[in-house]
């Protein structure tokens, strides 16, 4: 905890905070059933990567969203691929200028796995015993802050998109403008892996020049408490094919004969971690950073939820016992996808496989490159007895060597972490302690990963996480939602962030 | 090789049986489109279980060629499982009966799969380059020996059914009867694993009375040269599920702290097998004998065919390295059928999968009992952490225990391996070795399972297995085929058999 905060609570500018807070709450209670209303009609265009029309319609609804309320707002325009939104709310006097970044664009869906079918149609469905129910939306009144919206996009990433717009008016409703310099940054290619980001930002620097990023995307902490999180894993993928025979073989005729690539790949995997979950590759751990005195002093500080986790998802351990969630994901760690070899159960064969399959996706920690980490890992394989090819086997290469495996590597991001004593990360925490009253939840880094190293490095800027969906929104899956209470929340913190963060940030002029 | 064999080459009996073959060889030369349309029709009866109505069809259809023959001919029913064809044909004089096994059923068929679409449409093909190609079947003269019969059925297992039958009209038409007394059985669900034939054995003891059995299914050998196998090795199916999260977890935020299944089940499978091919469970040799002297003598002396495999097959290496095939399945094998988590390539997902499964097949050899197999099994797993269960897992045991899998145990079946030196061992290869004025090759066990440890257990009688469909004839797979050449040694063998059989088969009178 910062030393400012206890005093801070003495201060008039404490109390403003916590009057704003209330002021907003009063004003988003008055109107929650047309909030989901609109929050449906936003929904409601589809945002897949297969459809590009409607991430068009979805980037021009969002401009016309933005300049409803004054701000400055345009498409940012990329070739062929989806269009960024830009919008910019400038403030005369104010010193700092802050981007603040979300995504239009939603995961892949398959409507038959979705209750109801229909991802774009908009659900608001309440908990009854286990089962969430479908509810109407009423004409006036409260609704339950746990019922929750239930669409693709719910959480990840319309969700603060939405509540930036509704923080903005009621600002407005309470005769308040933002006392900071404010840009907007909706990207729509972050669940194809912002593939086409890097034009964007390096077309557009002038137009982007800001003090740090405010990137909102990402779970609040499990304790369902708001949470700025300092940083973010790098990812990397990596597909791998042994080879068996060059025909499926009859394992009793063949059987413990020809290789089985399914046992070898078995071997492959069990290689690389143990079941424990440290990672058995040469080197691997060498760059990693330990953690800072404060990154443990933020992750101990963190409510208590590994316990109710465990209990919630059935796990009679954890990887490594003892250690904490919060400081499991500070490691570097390899995730295996999937494997694919044969069939199991009624589609089983006896059948010796021609060849078997395995996915990993690595989170790479501060210092850790993909470059490096690809030269690790084919450098264990080798050690192991393993032909690394990266295109197909040719038969001359499966004759000459005992296990042949083919490695296909995805692109690879680095992690980012910025120090919980920079500026930024003092201003943003400042301004949601005063808001909440106490202080908000630090953690050094998601365990998951996000385009903040591509923002860093390109445009050499600090960036900070600040997310405001449910930790257990299905993001990703099907039957994605959105908890009213965190739209709530997220609300009334961007309205903090616009009037308070500026008077957190002081421009200390040499 | 047999110390009368050098002796037989000497006296006339041996004459005898080279002019018997040579005349079935010219008879069968005369005729080779006719059969072939002949088998054409007969494969045209679908032969899958899914379809008891064909089924019986080829039942009753075979019942028809047998009384064609002069064969006493009928079904034994089993209720609403497929029949049994019995075919008897007493020898006024024979000492000695041999009961004859084939099956009619086929492995299941996707005929999307199959090159012209239509399984039970046989096909004539030659192999052009690398590419088999449609014939028309002439109307006379002589067909290419290496064109094969593609269609469900045609090596596995209707071939012997037809060879047996031109081997009776061969000895027919030279003016011959059979010197022995020769029983028919033809099951009817050999591919669904001869659930139902306990009770057809039970029910008809008198009826199958019989001084040994001869099993015609399998392969020849790899080398395309007749053999005789004395046994069978066993099997038994193993399917495990081994528990992760209650559902599925995003792999960044919870990755190295909630369990993998995934690699839970890689360290599993690594623990059960060496990649070298040694099972590892305490206790799985203990039952195993070593090869007699007669059995690696009779293996030694097979044809070399390791390293052509290998080259066919694009292996760099084989397990235990200089192990020979026909060395390697004379032991226990565990193979992995298949293994089934998360997704690979384009469907991998950054998540941490519920479960993750694995499919397996053991094979045993004689002494090993399919109970034990399962107790070593089971407490291999418990040895090891392993909280075995053999349904799903409830909520309470997966929280109670820090790896969880669930078992579920096919059946299983025994080996059998008759002595080389038992007299119907000597018999049949004492007959064939004078028929084809060399040795027959011996082969101490077939690597594959065959429901011979039920007969042979039901019925108290020794049993020896002589197959002739060629080794690559994609059974139970697409495209399976016979090979011409292999329906020709077929009929000559057959020939031989029954005409011969009884004078190598003393019957020693106390």
């Amino acid at each position: 905890m910062r030393p400012y905060f206890a005093a801070a609570l003495l201060f008039p500018a404490a109390l403003h905070a916590q009057a704003l807070r209330d002021q907003v709450r009063s004003w988003r209670e008055a109107r929650e059933p047309q909030i989901v209303r609109e929050y449906s009609d936003f929904l409601a265009i589809p945002n897949v990567a297969s459809d590009p029309a409607s991430l068009r319609r979805n980037a021009s609804t969002i401009v016309g969203m933005l300049q409803k309320r004054g701000v400055t707002a345009r498409l940012l325009e990329n070739g062929q691929y989806p269009p960024a939104v830009f919008g910019e709310l400038r403030t005369p006097g104010a010193t700092r200028t802050i981007v603040i970044y979300a995504h239009y664009d939603g995961q892949p869906v398959d409507p038959k796995e979705w209750r109801g079918g229909a991802p774009f149609s908009a659900q608001l469905r309440e908990l009854r015993g286990t089962d969430w129910v479908d509810m109407p939306v009423p004409a006036s009144g409260r609704l339950n802050p746990e019922a929750r919206i239930f669409a693709r996009g719910a959480g990840d990433d319309k969700a603060p998109i939405v509540a930036l717009m509704y923080a903005l008016d009621a600002l407005k409703a309470t005769g308040r403008t933002p006392a900071i310099n404010i840009k907007f940054f909706f990207e729509g290619e972050e669940e194809a892996g912002s593939a086409h980001i890097v034009p964007i930002l390096q077309n557009n620097r002038a137009l982007l020049a800001a003090d740090a990023w405010l990137f909102c995307d990402g779970p609040t902490h499990q304790s369902r408490q708001l949470q700025v999180a300092f940083g973010a894993r790098g990812s990397m993928g990596l597909e791998l094919t042994v080879y068996g025979p060059a025909r499926a073989l009859h394992s009793g005729h063949y059987g413990n004969w020809a290789p089985n690539p399914g046992m070898l790949l078995a071997d492959l995997v069990r290689s690389l971690r143990d079941p424990d979950g440290k990672i058995l590759i040469a080197g691997f751990y060498d760059d990693v950073l330990p953690p800072t005195a404060a990154e443990l002093a933020a992750v101990r500080g963190l409510p208590p939820v590994d316990s109710a986790l465990r209990a919630e998802l059935l796990l009679g351990a954890t990887e490594a016992r003892s250690a904490l969630l919060a400081e499991r994901i500070m490691l570097p760690g390899l995730n295996l996808r999937g494997m694919r070899v044969g069939q199991v159960e009624g589609l089983a064969a006896n059948a010796i496989s021609t060849e078997a399959k395995a996915s990993f996706d690595f989170r790479l920690v501060p210092k850790q490159t993909p470059d490096h980490i690809r030269s690790l890992v084919e450098a264990h394989l080798k050690a192991n007895g393993w032909f690394v090819t990266h295109a197909a086997a040719t038969d001359a290469e499966r004759l000459a060597h005992t296990k042949v495996v083919r490695m296909t590597w995805g692109a690879g991001d680095e992690a980012t972490r910025v120090s919980l004593d920079q500026p930024i990360s003092q201003a943003l925490t400042a301004t949601l302690d005063e808001m909440l009253g106490k202080p908000v939840l630090r953690v050094p880094t998601l365990g998951g990963s996000l385009p903040t190293a591509t923002i860093e490095s390109t445009l050499g800027v600090p960036l900070v996480i600040f997310p405001i969906a449910n930790h257990d929104d299905n993001q990703h899956a099907k039957d994605e939602n959105l908890r009213l209470q965190n739209l709530w929340d997220g609300i009334e913190a961007y309205a903090a962030i616009m009037m308070r963060l500026e008077a957190h940030w002081p421009r200390i002029t040499p």
